[in-house]
């Protein structure tokens, strides 16, 4: 059995999120079927985590073990011609038999993109969230910095996260704007079912002057009250996993 | 009767271009539709230009006349609500009635975008033309410079053109990059039929070493052969069109 490590970006618009469901088109589903095809075994992946439906990757990671002794090449150009436009395999290689796609992980890096205008924009609608006013970024940051570190980030999570620990590291939390574009950069050693939105979310109503600097400190140290916003999906991008 | 001058964005992918046609779905029909239930009354708008079928644009301009007295966020706000998600209107302003969105323009600046990478991109697909192997930049740029100026671009023109003069001048032509993205932004007086994208092939053919830099001096000053390649839609964008 050979253990192989797969790098995959995909459009997460059509989806209804990482994980196979009952219902609708799921990215894993889409993969198993052309790796299963391709290998002629059956193939389940381990991903690295799920997305949310909507949600994009640039970098998700994911392992399979199979028999097959097929080139590199057969699971990158061979499964990418196989694969829906918006699945691509980035980069496929052999990795040794202890990799796991989840439990080897160190940290993941998750971006969020808003942009800020008053007119919505057909090109970029598909990949941020749109606010009509422009945030404070002072205000931003500083709520930003306080998300910095091992906290119990329960008032983060949804109320379907299944983690038996709401304690997580964030690495870094980066807040940079490009025009009318703002960039939030999460770095953590893993994340809670929609915490990364519900951080935004919170980000952007301290942003909106809406709720003080010190809210994000407060509901990490008191764990409540639940963030009440929920950044919408098409904004998060998994750009990578680092191992 | 007010002469208003609108601002559009779309996003081209599911178009038959910029013009009504016959058969499809075109952005002038889909603009002229909302425009007139708006409005009130029947509105044609005169365009800058045309575009193909799967180009897109972040600044075509437009012009049309009306007896509405309707305050200009009817024409913005009012407008977008009722567009499909990939149009937008960006602005809105009265111009003079002299103004002439086409007979006015004083130039147009396109963006065409390449993609240099094995494999592809879901998320960058819809809005580059990917290359497996990056181009020569030194010869794209020697290439690229003999465009400036005035010329007969009778080369670089689609059969289908029907424009009475072929001669034009480009303003500029820069070749940029940006990681494993080359940009060539053109800025020119008016362009033919399918001419940025016959530009470009022609750049990439010189690029990718099949053909030597002096083939743009000698296809202008000779007026053949004319182009053999012309660069997909999807990786050609209208960025401005200049006043």
């Amino acid at each position: 059995m050979r253990t192989i490590k797969l790098v995959i970006e995909f459009n997460g618009a059509r989806f209804v999120g990482w994980q196979i469901q009952a219902r609708g088109v799921s990215v894993q589903g889409e993969i198993e079927k052309v790796l299963t095809a391709v290998s002629g075994n059956p193939v389940r992946v381990i991903s690295s985590g799920r997305t949310d439906a909507g949600v994009h990757a640039l970098g998700m990671t994911v392992h399979f073990h199979t028999p097959s002794g097929l080139p590199m090449s057969a699971f990158r150009e061979g499964v990418n011609r196989l694969l829906p436009e918006d699945i691509a395999v980035k980069s496929a290689e052999e990795a040794p038999p202890c990799f796991h796609a989840r439990f080897s992980a160190r940290g993941k890096w998750y971006r969020y993109t808003i942009f800020q205008s008053l007119v919505r924009s057909p090109l970029r609608a598909p990949f941020c969230w749109r606010l009509r006013k422009p945030l404070d970024l002072e205000a931003l940051r500083t709520a930003a910095a306080a998300f910095v570190g091992v906290h119990d980030f329960a008032p983060f999570r949804s109320s379907g996260c299944a983690a038996k620990t709401t304690v997580r590291e964030i690495f870094s939390l980066s807040v940079d704007t490009e025009g009318d574009l703002l960039f939030l950069d999460v770095r953590g050693s893993g994340f809670l079912k929609n915490m990364v939105r519900m951080m935004v979310g919170t980000l952007v109503e301290i942003g909106q002057g809406r709720e003080k600097p010190d809210l994000v400190a407060r509901m990490l140290a008191e764990g409540k009250p639940p963030a009440r916003i929920t950044a919408p999906p098409q904004g998060l991008c998994l750009m990578e996993v680092f191992y």
